[in-house]
């Protein structure tokens, strides 16, 4: 069976090569943040991924959770593989260093956090949910409330939850119903259902904080009227210690496609004690300080998911002896089909292109995040809220079609849940979903980032992307054919931007008929903006013949392959909308 | 939960005013295949498959199947549904009327195959099986071996199997090395271990007529010694009575990503008694004359499972009030989002697309079977053999991301298996990889089917599109729309084959590098050929105009959101090879 292994040379090619890490260096407080620094995280992390945590992966898929009268009890191991994973101190990467965090850079963390999502999808989630709970608290929450619950939850001690969806609210928040009853301690009184809660219960930690959207009794409707609570699962005394069981309980578990280690609660709140994060009814606000960094996460578990399927269905097709190759004189390794090579090649160049672009998604945040200039800070904020729902649905649709594919390379193998090929593809499945479909992600796209400001920034990405080609076409032959795809994407993309700009907002209905087929031409685009710069770094770079030629054809692959899909999704954007518009009931 | 509802009215538009049934009911034999004819077939299949078959779809997907000591037991209700169908007569609709059955064109067939799968692709499985090995039997196997076992097996009391893969030969059959060894009474002793048996064992029929490929003692090396054997789980004694239990077991079943209710078993022959089939050696070639059969009924699945994956995401999008779409006031069911449209449109046109396609090539066929003129069977035959690949794979690959889509629709809920949504896509998975994955039907395709007769019958294609466009020229913008794209479309496909014209087979591994990407090609503009024939009969026809409103605008969805698509792919077929062909061990 094959087992992953980190690509961490990949990792650093990116971060140093291509991304960028010397621009968050430079940054205040991550001067120490070097080369050096970088290889013996991600040595470790690598350690830690391979050895405790993907050899979870296969297991937890078949074994699953289940729901006890005493609460959630997980698969073998991953008990004990959260508690190494919080002594090694492995949650706190990112979390503030006054409460005990390591504070790293989001360009470091997000190697890190791939790795997990490889090794184990399912696990990674309650870790990752518990770093946006801490970072919602660190942000929102008073002074005394961030004492209380944050040492537990950056030690590991305590996981967090996120609590937003209902049954009749699924991404329409404006429909949360869960209320809440101001008590005269200043406390409140929590009300109501919340569904698909992500490790809403699990046994690895002795208590749970969950962060749950509530409407206050006689608060506006619609999403200004909802508020952020805080809602343990043990009560927390005043000092600390932990008192009786709160009024949350999971009442069942869904039974999923995939990601079967990690349990999707329905949360039953009765009477439950709650602690009003901030103010009242900026919930939603305080929720969507989190989202670029929530979205990053998911985006990467689309990267992290492909490198997986890529790593297996590659190491099949160098065993798996069959068939005489097209121009063979002899039955081969699979390997050595042209089409076997098509599939790992379009595999390897998503999860490649995919990977940087969550990587130069992570710099910017950290740049917006840290820059001493007001202005760059600015910019690089413009760039990331444009890039972010492009690394979200994009990466994780691709995610998916590399899943399918890495199926489709073990032949008859794969449909047999054994292999492990089926599972990527089933835990896979989710990451177009959670966090915001595919197509919210493109509405937010089309409408706030490109639509309402007119396509500035918009405009300024295609600027950078055009700004690669003069070395592209000074390089050889390769270099320049890169070059060729990568303008006639770039024009497909302003092409389309253009569209959108005088369509929005007048015809709303025809952007968003197109917005899906502009979220994954913007994502071709971006992800050939760095391929592009990959084979530019490999061209000029140093070391390892064998893996900057190997950098070099991918690239290439890519821009034939993939970069070429841009053309077609233009079509759809600016001359598609007619007949999707024009479909009214009638016609389904 | 939403219930199958067989598209009767879809299917006769297709087979009266799209593929022709006037060119099938002229044939000899097949004069009564009348409307009125088509009209009663269907309708009793409709009623069966949604009454008998499709409640079972999802029961048996959880309980699946179990291998116990006197053999495989299926899941429940299964066993009572398939007594309904032999009763009914449902096994027979193809059976060569001497034996039993009904003869029907394959046209008529088509459809009805269609509703199996889409009610219940598990266990429409076993009476496709059987249908093959009859077939088979029919065509080349002795008079006497015939009246041995068709009358059971056209009856339903006895069912066929087909016994190919090895595990060291999965698709390479010149590896298989089960053994035959020839006894003094003229049977064969059969030993060899066989997997991926489809029902190759079950509780349904007190017989099973295993058909398995096996070496003769001494024959030659590779698939020139390759015998056929009829291999009964029973013994048949000379007066048709039953006999001992043979030497064949199922010694095992696999754990598959879907298609729980179908039986996949690892078979055991341990000097099992077979019965040799037509001439030694020749058991490839026997198997071969089924195999365009087969690929259509496997493409047709693709149809199938994108039908009733549509017909799900519809009726959910119906029903689910969610959010305010683009330039609406206030939440409406998320069918008025028009990324949601957008989506079910998708599914619509491509169920559409690659039905038409499908039943097109149905009637080719039957007219290859029976055309009195030699001429006309001659040109039948080589667009049949042309397009079947392309069936087979594209409708397949078409099919997975349609019930992919149809995951999406459902957001959250779509993960959830209950739902529904998720089997589907489970159970599409398989469609590309059985039957021969579609990089082998896509290497048949560029190789045999393209390459090695310079491209004729591909140009006659190609010419048969082109004949379409004054058509559409002279229609009203829709019209025009789709000649516009189609136009653009064949273009495409011709530049690609005059490419592997010159290319093939100098450099068949360039060839095989775009060969999918060919395929893929091949097929979208062979469905926007459909779609174009569609549009054009509705807007020449009379009858309900909404339903002839909703084919054409259907039609214009394909012809701007998916025949969009080849101009990528011809892209990758002939500028893209490079990197592909480039790429060596070294790089992965």
């Amino acid at each position: 069976m094959a087992e992953y292994a980190a690509p961490v040379k990949d990792m650093q090619f990116v971060l140093e090569k291509v991304v960028g890490l010397a621009e968050v260096n430079t940054l205040p407080g991550w001067e120490d943040v070097t080369p050096d620094i970088v290889e013996a995280v991600l040595g470790e992390a690598a350690r830690f991924a391979e050895e405790v945590l993907s050899p979870l992966n296969a297991s937890g898929d078949k074994q699953g959770v289940r729901l006890t009268e005493s609460g959630v009890v997980t698969a073998p191991g991953f008990k004990e593989a959260y508690w190494k994973f919080a002594e090694g101190g492995w949650g706190n990467v990112l979390a503030p260093s006054e409460f005990g965090g390591q504070g790293l850079p989001g360009a470091l963390a997000t190697p890190v956090e791939e790795m997990w999502a490889s090794a184990n999808l399912a696990f990674k989630l309650c870790p990752m949910l518990t770093i946006g709970a801490i970072e919602s608290l660190h942000r929102n929450a008073s002074e005394a409330m961030q004492q209380r619950f944050l040492p537990a939850m950056v030690e590991g001690r305590w996981a967090g939850t996120m609590n937003l969806t209902e049954p009749q609210a699924g991404s329409d928040l404006s429909q949360v119903r869960t209320k809440a009853v101001p008590g005269p301690d200043g406390t409140y009184r929590i009300t109501g259902q919340k569904i698909f809660i992500t490790y809403g219960d699990q046994d690895y930690t002795e208590n749970i904080i969950h962060l749950v959207l509530a409407r206050i009794d006689g608060a506006p409707e619609g999403v200004k009227g909802i508020s952020l609570f805080v809602v343990p699962k043990v009560l927390v005394n005043d000092d600390g210690s932990l008192g009786a069981r709160n009024g949350v309980n999971c009442v069942s578990l869904e039974h999923k496609l995939g990601i079967h280690a990690s349990p999707t609660a329905v949360m039953a709140y009765e009477d439950a004690t709650g602690y009003l994060v901030g103010e009242a009814n900026r919930g939603l606000e305080y929720m969507f300080v989190m989202m670029n960094a929530a979205r990053l996460g998911v985006g990467l578990e689309g990267v992290a998911i492909a490198e997986r399927a890529y790593q297996r269905a590659r190491d099949y097709a160098r065993e798996r002896v069959q068939g005489r190759p097209l121009g063979q004189a002899k039955a081969m390794p699979i390997l050595h089909h042209p089409d076997v090579k098509r599939m790992l090649l379009t595999m390897k160049a998503g999860a490649e292109a995919s990977r940087a672009l969550a990587y130069q998604v992570s710099v910017l945040l950290d740049r917006a995040r840290r820059h001493p200039e007001e202005g760059e800070r600015r910019r690089c904020q413009a760039m990331v809220d444009l890039l972010i729902p492009v690394v979200k649905g994009w990466s994780t649709e691709l995610g998916v079609e590399i899943a399918s594919l890495g199926v489709q390379v073990h032949g008859g193998m794969g449909f047999i849940e054994e292999t492990g090929a089926a599972q990527h593809l089933r835990d896979a499945r989710i990451s177009t979903i959670y966090e915001g479909t595919t197509g919210i992600q493109a509405n937010d796209l089309v409408g706030r980032k490109v639509g309402r400001e007119a396509g500035a920034t918009a405009k300024a990405f295609a600027a950078q992307v055009r700004a690669a080609l003069p070395a592209l076409a000074a390089g050889d032959e390769d270099l320049r054919a890169i070059g060729r795809r990568l303008e006639a994407a770039v024009a497909d993309f302003e092409r389309a931007v253009d569209w959108i700009v005088v369509t929005f907002p007048a015809n709303a209905p025809a952007v968003g008929a197109g917005s899906v087929a502009f979220l994954m031409l913007a994502g071709y685009v971006a992800g050939g903006w760095m391929m592009a710069r990959s084979a530019l770094a490999a061209a000029a770079g140093e070391g390892d013949p064998a893996f900057l030629a190997a950098k070099r054809l991918t690239a290439r692959f890519y821009a034939d392959h993939l970069l070429t899909r841009t053309s077609g999704l233009a079509e759809s954007v600016v001359a598609g909308a007619g007949s999707v518009v024009a479909a009214g009931d009638e016609i389904f």
